[in-house]
Protein backbone atom coordinates (compact mmCIF):
# COMPACT_ATOMS: atom_id res chain seq x y z
CA UNK A 1 0.00 0.00 0.00
CA UNK A 2 1.04 3.46 -1.06
CA UNK A 3 1.07 5.73 1.70
CA UNK A 4 2.79 9.06 0.76
CA UNK A 5 1.02 12.36 0.34
CA UNK A 6 2.05 14.60 -2.38
CA UNK A 7 1.92 18.74 -1.48
CA UNK A 8 -0.11 21.01 -3.72
CA UNK A 9 0.12 24.21 -2.08
CA UNK A 10 1.31 25.75 0.91
CA UNK A 11 0.31 28.76 2.96
CA UNK A 12 3.31 30.42 5.02
CA UNK A 13 1.55 30.91 8.16
CA UNK A 14 3.72 32.61 10.51
CA UNK A 15 7.60 32.86 10.91
CA UNK A 16 8.59 33.21 14.86
CA UNK A 17 11.75 32.86 16.50
CA UNK A 18 12.07 29.44 17.44
CA UNK A 19 9.19 27.60 15.28
CA UNK A 20 7.19 28.59 12.15
CA UNK A 21 3.90 27.25 10.76
CA UNK A 22 2.58 26.52 7.39
CA UNK A 23 -0.57 24.82 6.17
CA UNK A 24 -0.22 22.35 2.84
CA UNK A 25 -3.23 21.15 0.89
CA UNK A 26 -1.61 17.29 -0.14
CA UNK A 27 -2.76 15.10 -2.48
CA UNK A 28 -3.61 11.11 -0.37
CA UNK A 29 -3.39 7.73 -1.24
CA UNK A 30 -6.65 7.61 -2.51
CA UNK A 31 -6.34 10.51 -4.76
CA UNK A 32 -8.39 12.80 -2.32
CA UNK A 33 -7.13 15.69 -1.04
CA UNK A 34 -6.32 17.22 2.84
CA UNK A 35 -4.50 19.93 4.87
CA UNK A 36 -1.65 19.16 6.71
CA UNK A 37 -0.81 21.66 9.38
CA UNK A 38 2.89 21.96 10.05
CA UNK A 39 5.20 23.37 12.62
CA UNK A 40 9.01 23.63 12.05
CA UNK A 41 11.69 23.78 14.39
CA UNK A 42 15.37 23.88 14.46
CA UNK A 43 15.53 20.62 16.30
CA UNK A 44 18.09 19.36 19.45
CA UNK A 45 20.34 17.60 21.62
CA UNK A 46 19.28 15.96 25.03
CA UNK A 47 22.01 14.61 26.94
CA UNK A 48 22.33 12.08 30.43
CA UNK A 49 25.78 13.39 31.90
CA UNK A 50 26.92 10.63 34.34
CA UNK A 51 29.70 11.24 36.84
CA UNK A 52 31.98 8.65 37.81
CA UNK A 53 29.93 8.72 41.14
CA UNK A 54 26.80 7.59 39.48
CA UNK A 55 25.06 11.15 39.15
CA UNK A 56 23.83 13.18 36.64
CA UNK A 57 22.83 16.78 36.17
CA UNK A 58 19.10 17.54 35.47
CA UNK A 59 17.91 21.36 34.84
CA UNK A 60 14.58 22.65 36.35
CA UNK A 61 13.16 25.20 34.12
CA UNK A 62 9.84 27.17 34.04
CA UNK A 63 8.12 25.45 30.97
CA UNK A 64 5.44 28.08 30.12
CA UNK A 65 3.05 26.18 27.83
CA UNK A 66 2.55 24.31 30.89
CA UNK A 67 2.43 26.81 33.65
CA UNK A 68 4.94 24.61 36.13
CA UNK A 69 8.29 23.88 36.15
CA UNK A 70 9.82 21.16 34.65
CA UNK A 71 12.64 18.40 35.50
CA UNK A 72 14.85 17.45 32.70
CA UNK A 73 18.45 16.13 31.22
CA UNK A 74 20.63 18.98 30.01
CA UNK A 75 19.50 19.92 26.18
CA UNK A 76 19.08 22.99 23.57
CA UNK A 77 18.09 23.59 19.97
CA UNK A 78 20.74 23.75 17.07
CA UNK A 79 22.25 26.74 15.90
CA UNK A 80 21.07 27.10 12.04
CA UNK A 81 23.49 24.42 10.22
CA UNK A 82 25.67 23.49 13.86
CA UNK A 83 26.33 19.96 13.82
CA UNK A 84 23.79 18.29 16.74
CA UNK A 85 27.16 16.73 18.85
CA UNK A 86 28.75 20.09 18.79
CA UNK A 87 25.33 21.56 20.05
CA UNK A 88 25.66 19.16 22.88
CA UNK A 89 28.98 19.81 23.92
CA UNK A 90 27.77 23.31 23.99
CA UNK A 91 24.68 22.79 25.83
CA UNK A 92 26.06 20.59 28.52
CA UNK A 93 28.94 23.94 29.25
CA UNK A 94 26.64 26.78 28.81
CA UNK A 95 23.51 25.11 31.09
CA UNK A 96 25.79 22.84 33.76
CA UNK A 97 29.35 23.53 33.25
CA UNK A 98 30.44 20.15 32.35
CA UNK A 99 32.84 18.74 29.29
CA UNK A 100 33.15 14.98 28.96
CA UNK A 101 35.84 13.24 27.48
CA UNK A 102 33.75 10.26 26.47
CA UNK A 103 30.43 10.37 24.48
CA UNK A 104 27.81 7.61 23.14
CA UNK A 105 25.39 8.49 20.79
CA UNK A 106 21.76 7.29 21.89
CA UNK A 107 20.09 7.70 18.59
CA UNK A 108 17.88 10.61 17.28
CA UNK A 109 14.21 11.00 18.87
CA UNK A 110 11.17 12.57 16.29
CA UNK A 111 8.91 13.92 19.78
CA UNK A 112 5.98 13.88 17.59
CA UNK A 113 5.67 13.05 14.00
CA UNK A 114 2.05 13.91 13.22
CA UNK A 115 2.40 17.92 12.78
CA UNK A 116 6.04 18.76 14.51
CA UNK A 117 8.93 18.75 12.58
CA UNK A 118 11.52 18.45 15.58
CA UNK A 119 14.18 15.83 16.02
CA UNK A 120 16.82 15.31 19.12
CA UNK A 121 19.73 14.14 18.99
CA UNK A 122 20.49 12.63 22.53
CA UNK A 123 23.56 11.42 23.76
CA UNK A 124 25.29 10.13 26.89
CA UNK A 125 28.86 11.76 28.17
CA UNK A 126 30.79 10.14 30.74
CA UNK A 127 34.18 11.00 32.19
CA UNK A 128 32.92 14.41 33.33
CA UNK A 129 34.69 18.00 34.27
CA UNK A 130 32.83 20.38 36.00
CA UNK A 131 33.51 23.99 36.10
CA UNK A 132 31.29 27.12 35.78
CA UNK A 133 27.60 26.93 33.95
CA UNK A 134 27.34 29.71 31.33
CA UNK A 135 23.69 30.01 30.89
CA UNK A 136 22.22 32.02 27.99
CA UNK A 137 21.07 35.58 29.66
CA UNK A 138 17.35 34.98 29.21
CA UNK A 139 17.92 31.23 30.22
CA UNK A 140 16.89 31.14 34.16
CA UNK A 141 17.36 27.35 35.52
CA UNK A 142 18.61 25.30 38.39
CA UNK A 143 20.65 22.15 38.36
CA UNK A 144 20.65 19.23 40.79
CA UNK A 145 22.85 16.38 40.85
CA UNK A 146 20.92 13.24 41.46
CA UNK A 147 22.10 9.32 41.24
CA UNK A 148 21.28 7.67 38.24
CA UNK A 149 18.79 5.68 39.71
CA UNK A 150 16.77 7.66 41.74
CA UNK A 151 16.34 9.45 38.03
CA UNK A 152 15.34 6.29 36.66
CA UNK A 153 12.69 5.03 39.30
CA UNK A 154 11.55 8.69 38.34
CA UNK A 155 10.87 8.38 35.31
CA UNK A 156 9.68 4.77 35.36
CA UNK A 157 7.11 5.97 38.12
CA UNK A 158 5.85 8.94 35.86
CA UNK A 159 6.98 11.40 37.70
CA UNK A 160 9.27 12.96 35.26
CA UNK A 161 7.42 13.24 31.38
CA UNK A 162 9.64 15.15 29.51
CA UNK A 163 10.21 12.39 26.28
CA UNK A 164 13.57 13.60 25.80
CA UNK A 165 14.55 12.47 29.44
CA UNK A 166 12.32 9.48 29.87
CA UNK A 167 14.09 7.60 26.63
CA UNK A 168 17.54 8.58 26.94
CA UNK A 169 17.35 7.36 30.56
CA UNK A 170 15.97 4.52 29.59
CA UNK A 171 17.97 4.15 26.98
CA UNK A 172 21.24 4.41 29.22
CA UNK A 173 19.67 1.88 31.87
CA UNK A 174 19.23 -0.54 29.12
CA UNK A 175 22.54 0.29 27.55
CA UNK A 176 24.81 0.20 30.60
CA UNK A 177 22.92 -2.44 32.59
CA UNK A 178 22.45 -0.11 35.56
CA UNK B 1 15.14 30.82 42.74
CA UNK B 2 11.90 31.82 41.50
CA UNK B 3 11.47 30.58 37.32
CA UNK B 4 8.05 31.77 37.13
CA UNK B 5 6.66 33.50 33.71
CA UNK B 6 3.58 35.59 33.89
CA UNK B 7 1.62 36.21 30.96
CA UNK B 8 1.63 39.97 29.82
CA UNK B 9 -0.52 39.82 26.52
CA UNK B 10 -1.29 37.16 24.06
CA UNK B 11 -1.57 37.37 20.12
CA UNK B 12 -3.28 34.31 18.49
CA UNK B 13 -1.88 33.39 15.21
CA UNK B 14 -3.72 30.62 14.00
CA UNK B 15 -6.42 28.50 15.15
CA UNK B 16 -6.88 25.06 12.58
CA UNK B 17 -7.98 21.64 12.73
CA UNK B 18 -5.20 20.17 14.91
CA UNK B 19 -3.02 22.95 16.68
CA UNK B 20 -3.09 26.21 17.13
CA UNK B 21 -0.84 29.18 17.81
CA UNK B 22 -0.43 32.03 19.67
CA UNK B 23 2.44 34.45 20.82
CA UNK B 24 2.33 35.64 24.33
CA UNK B 25 4.64 38.49 25.72
CA UNK B 26 5.72 37.24 29.24
CA UNK B 27 7.41 38.66 32.36
CA UNK B 28 10.90 37.25 33.18
CA UNK B 29 12.22 36.31 36.94
CA UNK B 30 14.83 38.94 36.44
CA UNK B 31 12.07 41.58 35.63
CA UNK B 32 12.75 41.41 32.31
CA UNK B 33 9.94 40.66 29.47
CA UNK B 34 10.51 37.81 26.59
CA UNK B 35 7.94 36.67 24.09
CA UNK B 36 6.73 32.59 24.41
CA UNK B 37 5.64 30.98 20.89
CA UNK B 38 3.28 28.58 22.22
CA UNK B 39 1.95 25.56 19.42
CA UNK B 40 -1.61 24.09 21.12
CA UNK B 41 -2.29 20.79 20.43
CA UNK B 42 -5.81 18.17 22.03
CA UNK B 43 -2.72 15.68 22.79
CA UNK B 44 -3.45 12.04 22.98
CA UNK B 45 -2.04 8.50 23.72
CA UNK B 46 0.17 5.48 22.41
CA UNK B 47 -0.66 1.83 23.41
CA UNK B 48 2.19 -0.74 23.29
CA UNK B 49 -0.54 -4.05 22.45
CA UNK B 50 1.45 -7.26 23.77
CA UNK B 51 -0.25 -10.68 22.80
CA UNK B 52 -0.04 -13.81 23.97
CA UNK B 53 2.61 -14.72 21.70
CA UNK B 54 4.81 -12.03 22.88
CA UNK B 55 4.21 -10.01 19.71
CA UNK B 56 2.95 -6.23 19.08
CA UNK B 57 1.42 -4.64 16.58
CA UNK B 58 3.25 -1.98 14.56
CA UNK B 59 1.47 1.11 12.71
CA UNK B 60 3.23 2.81 9.12
CA UNK B 61 1.81 5.89 8.25
CA UNK B 62 3.26 8.69 5.76
CA UNK B 63 4.45 11.66 8.07
CA UNK B 64 4.48 14.21 5.74
CA UNK B 65 6.28 16.65 8.21
CA UNK B 66 8.88 14.29 7.40
CA UNK B 67 8.41 13.54 4.09
CA UNK B 68 8.69 9.59 4.99
CA UNK B 69 7.21 6.40 6.51
CA UNK B 70 7.05 6.01 9.83
CA UNK B 71 6.81 2.83 12.29
CA UNK B 72 4.81 3.93 15.58
CA UNK B 73 2.89 2.05 18.07
CA UNK B 74 -0.79 2.45 18.00
CA UNK B 75 -1.67 6.19 18.73
CA UNK B 76 -4.22 8.63 18.19
CA UNK B 77 -5.37 12.36 19.43
CA UNK B 78 -7.71 12.76 21.74
CA UNK B 79 -11.41 13.71 21.10
CA UNK B 80 -12.63 17.08 23.02
CA UNK B 81 -13.00 16.26 26.17
CA UNK B 82 -12.55 12.60 26.23
CA UNK B 83 -10.82 10.60 29.20
CA UNK B 84 -7.19 9.38 27.69
CA UNK B 85 -8.17 5.61 28.69
CA UNK B 86 -10.86 5.42 26.23
CA UNK B 87 -9.10 7.29 23.69
CA UNK B 88 -6.72 4.45 24.13
CA UNK B 89 -9.23 1.60 24.21
CA UNK B 90 -10.81 3.60 20.71
CA UNK B 91 -7.41 3.97 18.57
CA UNK B 92 -6.60 0.04 19.99
CA UNK B 93 -9.53 -1.08 18.04
CA UNK B 94 -9.31 1.57 15.27
CA UNK B 95 -6.41 1.05 13.97
CA UNK B 96 -5.15 -2.61 14.69
CA UNK B 97 -8.96 -3.85 15.58
CA UNK B 98 -8.36 -5.05 19.04
CA UNK B 99 -9.65 -5.05 22.21
CA UNK B 100 -7.67 -5.82 25.79
CA UNK B 101 -9.06 -7.20 29.33
CA UNK B 102 -5.83 -5.57 30.80
CA UNK B 103 -4.62 -2.44 30.98
CA UNK B 104 -2.06 -1.08 32.61
CA UNK B 105 -1.04 2.87 33.19
CA UNK B 106 2.63 3.87 31.75
CA UNK B 107 2.17 7.38 32.44
CA UNK B 108 2.14 10.75 30.60
CA UNK B 109 4.69 11.62 28.09
CA UNK B 110 5.24 15.69 27.34
CA UNK B 111 6.99 15.20 23.78
CA UNK B 112 8.53 18.81 23.85
CA UNK B 113 7.86 20.95 26.26
CA UNK B 114 9.47 24.58 25.15
CA UNK B 115 6.87 25.15 22.66
CA UNK B 116 4.73 22.35 21.83
CA UNK B 117 1.44 21.65 24.53
CA UNK B 118 1.04 18.15 23.43
CA UNK B 119 0.59 15.65 26.72
CA UNK B 120 0.69 11.54 25.39
CA UNK B 121 -1.03 8.97 27.65
CA UNK B 122 0.83 5.61 27.80
CA UNK B 123 -0.42 2.48 28.08
CA UNK B 124 0.25 -1.15 28.08
CA UNK B 125 -2.26 -3.42 26.83
CA UNK B 126 -2.45 -7.09 27.29
CA UNK B 127 -5.48 -9.83 27.33
CA UNK B 128 -6.10 -8.86 23.47
CA UNK B 129 -8.72 -10.10 21.41
CA UNK B 130 -8.61 -9.49 17.64
CA UNK B 131 -11.12 -8.63 15.26
CA UNK B 132 -11.57 -6.35 12.53
CA UNK B 133 -10.06 -2.63 12.35
CA UNK B 134 -11.86 0.00 11.51
CA UNK B 135 -9.40 3.05 10.16
CA UNK B 136 -10.94 6.50 9.80
CA UNK B 137 -11.81 7.22 6.11
CA UNK B 138 -8.82 9.95 5.98
CA UNK B 139 -6.41 7.52 7.93
CA UNK B 140 -4.20 5.41 5.55
CA UNK B 141 -1.76 2.86 7.31
CA UNK B 142 -0.31 -0.97 7.54
CA UNK B 143 -0.37 -3.26 10.72
CA UNK B 144 2.43 -5.29 11.21
CA UNK B 145 2.86 -7.93 14.44
CA UNK B 146 6.55 -7.96 15.80
CA UNK B 147 8.27 -10.08 18.41
CA UNK B 148 8.76 -7.77 21.10
CA UNK B 149 12.24 -8.04 21.15
CA UNK B 150 12.56 -7.26 17.82
CA UNK B 151 10.76 -4.23 18.78
CA UNK B 152 13.15 -3.66 21.60
CA UNK B 153 15.99 -3.67 19.50
CA UNK B 154 14.88 -1.54 16.94
CA UNK B 155 14.21 1.00 19.74
CA UNK B 156 17.74 0.57 20.87
CA UNK B 157 19.71 0.96 17.71
CA UNK B 158 18.07 3.95 16.82
CA UNK B 159 15.46 2.92 13.81
CA UNK B 160 12.18 3.48 15.54
CA UNK B 161 12.73 7.53 16.53
CA UNK B 162 9.19 7.88 17.32
CA UNK B 163 9.25 9.40 20.81
CA UNK B 164 6.00 7.58 22.51
CA UNK B 165 6.70 4.41 20.82
CA UNK B 166 10.68 4.49 22.32
CA UNK B 167 9.26 5.54 25.67
CA UNK B 168 6.51 3.11 26.08
CA UNK B 169 8.78 -0.07 24.75
CA UNK B 170 11.90 0.62 26.98
CA UNK B 171 9.79 1.23 30.11
CA UNK B 172 7.67 -2.25 29.11
CA UNK B 173 10.75 -3.81 28.96
CA UNK B 174 12.01 -2.71 32.45
CA UNK B 175 8.58 -2.90 33.94
CA UNK B 176 7.77 -6.49 32.76
CA UNK B 177 11.77 -8.01 32.69
CA UNK B 178 11.40 -9.13 29.00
Amino acid sequence: MELKETMLERQDIFKGRVVSLHVDKVSLPDGGTSYREIVDHPGGVGIVALDDNGCVPLVTQYRYAFSRNMVEIPAGKREVGEEPFLTAQRELLEEVGATAAKWTDLGALIPSPGCYGETLYLYLAQELSYSQAQPDEDEFLTVEHVPFDALYQRCMAGEIKDAKTVAAVLKVKLLLGL
